[in-house]
C-alpha cells in the first residue's frame, strides 16, 4: 500500500502516518519527491488500512498494491481450473455448449428442447425452476416441480442440468436434482448465498452483476472458493451501459481479462447480454473467438410463446443453424466441441 | 400496448397479430399511418405480450402503455404514505434524520454516537449487525450481538433503530430488534428477502440498487407492497457510472421523480452516494432542497480508525456542523425537522 | 509516479525501469515491500512515462501522483476565481441567474422572454443562435441573425448574453456580440475551438461533456486557460447514465467536488440535466444548496411551441415561481441573488 | 407518432391534441384503450412534434414510430455499401486490416510501421498529424509534416492511408493527402466537421463517440450522407462504461447491430476499445467473427517508446502473431483477407 501526502502536509502528519502504521505491526518506507512525500507500506495490510490511512490529515491518496483477491487469482495458481461435469470437461481445451429454455414450463416444452438441442450438439441443458422477475407479476418458475422435469430430461437425453438457485435456504434441494448450480447476475453479491453454495461440492457458475467490476466479480467469486468449493466457473452476461438498443452491454474483453487474471473457466452468455434473438449468433461466435471456455443459449420450441425471454430465446432451426457456424469458429481457434454427453440412463421398468 | 408494424409488412402478418390478440380475449385497434400499419391493444395486457408479440414477422416494434408497478404508482394512491417510527413521522412534512456507524463494533462505539447523534438533533439510529462486504475477507458485522447493542442503544437513548437483513433467514431475528428493517442496495432483486420482509408489519426500507432503474426499483417495492406490508420508504444512495471520483453518482433528480411518479417517502444516503466525508454535508443540504423526506448519514466517534466506510462517515463535530446547516435549509423549503424521540424507557431494575 | 514490479519480476527488470528512469533525468526510489518492489519516480514526470513504463516487462501497475491539471487547480492558486459579467461578479458570494430560451426564434419570442426573465430576477440572457442538434433534419439555429437580437435584448434590457460557439471559425463573430462564451457538452473536447476561445479575452462557460469524468473536465479547462484565458467557469449540466426517465444524471456531487479541487465559478443547467420541465425547480434548488455559483434555466414564452428543448423549458410563470423558491435557499446557504442588471442602453437615433 | 394519453385526461385535452395535429396538416386516429386513450398521428411528422405534443395537458407520453435517420437506413437502402479504397473494397465480403501508429512521430518510425504491416499483410497504414490529447500538455501531432511523412509512405509501399482530421479548416488540407478521412470519437457530434466532410468526395470514417447511442451514430452519420458524400464507413472503438480494467468497453453487439440497421460498412478497433496490447487480439479476432468488415489495428516500432498510446500498440512481432490468428477466423466465416495493395508508385526522378 502506497500513501501519497499532500504536497504543503506537515512533518507531524507524516509523523503521524508512520506511527498508525506501525502500531499494526507493518513497516514504512518514506520518499521525498519533487512534490509529494510518498510513504509506502510494506507487509500484509488490512483491507480497511488504506480508508483509515486516507482520512488522516495530510494524506493526498492511498494505493492498494496486492489484489485483493487471492484464491481466484491466476497469480497464485497458475494452470486453468478444469471441472468435469458428466462427461464433459469445462475450462480446457473443450467448448462446451448450454442450451436450453430461460424457464422450465412444461414436460412437453422441455422435453423437446432437451432433445433438440442435444441432437445439434450442445451437452448441458440449461432451464429455470426458480426464476428471479423484475416484476412480482411475471411468472416465476414451478418451483420443486421444474426441478423433477429437469431430472427427467437428464434422465431421457444423458444432457447434465445446470439451474439457478435464488435462496440460501434453497441451495441443498437444488443440489439435489442439479450437476452446476447457477448464481444469477441480480445475486453476484448475495453473500449468504454465495457461502452456501460454498459449502457445497457441486459445481457453480456465477454469473456477472450488471454493474459489477471485474474485481468485484472476483471477489464474489472468492467468497465461494473461500467456502472450500473450487469447482467454480464465471459466466459474462453483459454489462449495463447507456446503451438501449441491446438488453444490456457484451464485455467481450472481460473474456481474455478473466482468462489473465484468473485460473477459473468463462462461459458467455449471448441470449442475457444482447436480449435479441437475431443478435445471439454473431456475438457466440465473438465470445468464442475471444476465448470464452463454453456459451449459454436460450433455446425455446416457440419462442413467441414463451412464458419468460421469447424475445431472446432461439427456436431449433436457430439453434441449429448457430451449432453449424460454431464449427469452424472452434476449429479457428484451436479447439474443439465438447461432444460426449453421458448416454441417457434406461427408464425403469 | 401499441404494435408498431414493420413498412412492409404484410396483411397475412398483420392479421396474425389480430389473431395472437383476440385469444387472449382482448381487442385490437389498427389504425394505418404514412409509413406504417399501428395496432392498439386494449384490455389488460399481460407482461409477457411484449415480447411474444416482439417475435412476430412483420412486427418492428411493441411499446407498453400502462406502468407495471400498481401498488407503489401515485395515480392509483394519490396521498403520500405516511409511515410512523416512534413518536415520528417520514413522509410527513417533518424532515427525519437518521444517523449512526456503518456497523456496530463495540459498546463504547455505538453508545456514544447514539447520545452524539441524538444531541444534534437525530431521531433514528443506523448501524449494521449483518453487513454486506466486497470481499470475504473484510468485517462482516457482530450478528446477533450487535442487533442487542442497538436494542441497549434504543432503550438508553429514546432513539429508533434501523439496520440491514441480508437473508430471507434473518428477517425475523431482526424484526425482532429493529424499527426499521434495511435491504441494502446489492439486495434490491433478492426476491425471496423482498417477499419475506413484505410478510412482516415493521416498517422496511428499500435502497435502490447501484444500476436499478427508477422503473425496477419501483417493481421491488412492488414485491413487498404486494406482500401486504405498506410500511415502505425508499432511499437514493448513488447509482453506478463512469465517474470514479466520488464512490457513486447520487441521482438528486431521482427525488423529485420519485415523488411524482409514486406516493412512497424516499430517504437521500449522501455518505454511500459519495463516499467522501467532506461531500456529505453539500450533498445532504442538496436533498433536502430536491425535497427528500429525510436523510441518513454515516456517523464514528473516531472514521479514521472504523472498521467500515470510515472515509464516508462524519465525526460527531462534523455532524453537528451539518445539522446547524441543515436547518435553514428544511425552513427554506417550508418543512421542520423531526424532533421527538421517545423518552429513554427506564432501565429495568 | 509510482512503479508496481510483479510479485515474481528480475532484478533485470528493475534494473531496466531504473535505467528508463535515469535516461530522464529523473532519480528513483526503490523500496522493498512484502509481496512487490516500488520504485518512486522523483522530479517532473512526462505525462506519457506511464504509458511507456507500463509496458516493460515485471511492470504491474504504474500510479501517477501528481495531478494532471495545474492551472486549474486550487492546489496552485486557492482563491476562487471571481469573474466581471456586467455589474455581477460569478463565483463569488452572490449567486447569479441565467435564464432564456433554448434558441433564438423570433424577435418577439426572445424579447418577450428577456423582459419576462429580468422581471423575475435572472441578470443574464441565454439563446443559441448556432445549435448543436443530433439530426441534420432539426432546427439548427438562426446564425448571425439570432446573434444580433441577442445585442438588441441586451440593449433594451441591460441583461449580459450568454450564447453558444460551435466552430472556431465563429469565435470572433461570437465574440463580437456575446458576454460569455458557451463551449457546449459536445465540444467539451473540440480542442480546436477550445483553442481559440482561449485566445479571446471573452469570459467562457465550459460545460461538461455527456460522460466526460471530472478529470477530462478539468483537463479541457487547463486547454482555455493555458491559451491566456483566465476569465472561465464550468457548468454541470447532467451525464450519461443507465438511467431512462431523465434525459440525463445530474451529477450534483460534482458541484463540491469542483469546489475542492478547482478555484473556477460552476454553474448548473437543471434544464438539460434533467430534461424535463418539472424537475427543473428541485434540481436547482438541490443544486444552490450544494454550493453551485449560478444556475442556467431554459425559460420560453410557451413551451409547448418551442422550435427545440420545449420538453425542458419553464414558461413564464413556472420560472417565476422557480425564483421565488430559490430566494429562500440561497439565503439558507448564506450567499445573495445577484441583482444589479445594467441599466438598458438608450437606443442610438 | 402515438400519443399516449393520462388515464384521467378530459376531453377538452384529447380535442386541444387533435386541434395541433390538425394543423400541421396530419391526421390522427383515435383509440380508446381500457385505461388510456392513444391518438395516432398520420403523415410525416417533424421531429420537434414530440416535444411540443409531451407539453399539452393531459398527455403522458409521446412514441415516434418512424426511425429518425433515413440515408443511413438499411430500410431505404436495403445493399450494402462498397466503397472502394486503393484497389481494395470494404463492406464486400473482403476483411479489409488497417494498422499502423496512433500518431506520426518520425519517418524512420513511420516507414518501419509501413512496411512491417504491409509484410504481414494490411492494406491500409493509419496513423495521426492531427492527435486529440485530453490534456493540453501532451504530444498534439506533427502536424502537415506528418501528412507529407504517410503520403511518402504510400508512394514506398502501396499502401492506402487514413488519417484523422479535426476541425473543419483542416478538411482541404488533409483530404490532399489522405485516402480515407477519420472523424474521431471525441468529435462524432461535431456539426461543422460533419458537414465539411460531407462535401468532399473522399471516403470517410466515422468513429463511435464514447457515449453515443447506436442511433446518435447513425444520425451523426446522416450529416455526413445528408451533404452528398455516401463513401461512409463507421468504427465501433469501444464505449464508456463503469468497468475501469479497459479503457473502453468494446460493444462487440454493435457490429451486427449496425449490420441489421445500416448499409455502411463497420470497422473495429481493438486498440482503443481495450487500451491494453494483450487484449487487442482476443477482441479482434471476436470483432471478425462478430462480421465486422475490417480492422484497425495500433502498431509501433517500440511502444514502450512511443509518445502516444504505447500500452495499447503492439509492436511487429505480435502483429504478425495477430494476422496468423486471424486468418482462420476470417475464413471460418466464409470471408476473405483484402491482399492486393497498389504496387509501389516509382519515385518521381
Amino acid at each position: 500500500m502506497i500513501v501519497v501526502m499532500k504536497s504543503d502536509c506537515k512533518q507531524a502528519e507524516i509523523a503521524e502516518v508512520v506511527k498508525r502504521i506501525s502500531k499494526l505491526g507493518l513497516r514504512e518506507h518514506i520518499s521525498q519527491g519533487a512534490e509529494h512525500t510518498v510513504i509506502g507500506v510494506l507487509g500484509q495490510v488490512s483491507p480497511e488500512l488504506q480508508d483509515m490511512l486516507e482520512l488522516l490529515p495530510g494524506v493526498e491518496q492511498v494505493f492498494p498494491v496486492s489484489k485483493p483477491y487471492k484464491l481466484s487469482s491466476r497469480e497464485f495458481h497458475p494452470l486453468n481450473t478444469i471441472i468435469k461435469v458428466g462427461e464433459n470437461t469445462i475450462g480446457s481445451n473443450e467448448v462446451v455448449v448450454i442450451a436450453g429454455p430461460c424457464a422450465v414450463e412444461t414436460e412437453e416444452q422441455l422435453m423437446s428442447t432437451a432433445q433438440a438441442v442435444k441432437a445439434a450438439g450442445a451437452t448441458i441443458l440449461r432451464g429455470g425452476a426458480f426464476k428471479p422477475s423484475t416484476s412480482p407479476y411475471h411468472f416465476r418458475g414451478l418451483g420443486e416441480p421444474g426441478l423433477k422435469l429437469l431430472a427427467r430430461a437428464r434422465q431421457e437425453t444423458g444432457l447434465s442440468i445446470i439451474t439457478e438457485v435464488m435462496t440460501p435456504q434453497d441451495v441443498q434441494l437444488v443440489a439435489g436434482y442439479a450437476d452446476i448450480l447457477q448464481i444469477g447476475a441480480r445475486n453476484m453479491q448475495n453473500f449468504s448465498l454465495l457461502d452456501e453454495v460454498g459449502k457445497t461440492k457441486r459445481p457453480v457458475m456465477l454469473k456477472r452483476g450488471l454493474s459489477a467490476t471485474i474485481q468485484e466479480w472476483l471477489l464474489a467469486a472468492e467468497y465461494i472458493l473461500a467456502q472450500g468449493n473450487d469447482q467454480l466457473m464465471l459466466c459474462e452476461r453483459g454489462i449495463r451501459t447507456f446503451e438501449t438498443y441491446t438488453r444490456n452491454t457484451m464485455d467481450i474483453s472481460a473474456i481474455p481479462v478473466i482468462k489473465r487474471l484468473s485460473h477459473l473457466p468463462i462461459i458467455a452468455d449471448p441470449s442475457h447480454a444482447t436480449g435479441k434473438w437475431h443478435l445471439v449468433a454473431p456475438v457466440a461466435l465473438a465470445a468464442i473467438a475471444a476465448g470464452a471456455d463454453g456459451l449459454m443459449i436460450e433455446v425455446h420450441p416457440t419462442p413467441d410463446s414463451a412464458l419468460k425471454d421469447g424475445a431472446q430465446s432461439l427456436n431449433f432451426e436457430h439453434f441449429q443453424q448457430l451449432m453449424s457456424q460454431l464449427m469452424p469458429v472452434i476449429t479457428a481457434v484451436g479447439r474443439k466441441l465438447a461432444t460426449s454427453p453421458l448416454k441417457a440412463k434406461p427408464q425403469p421398468g
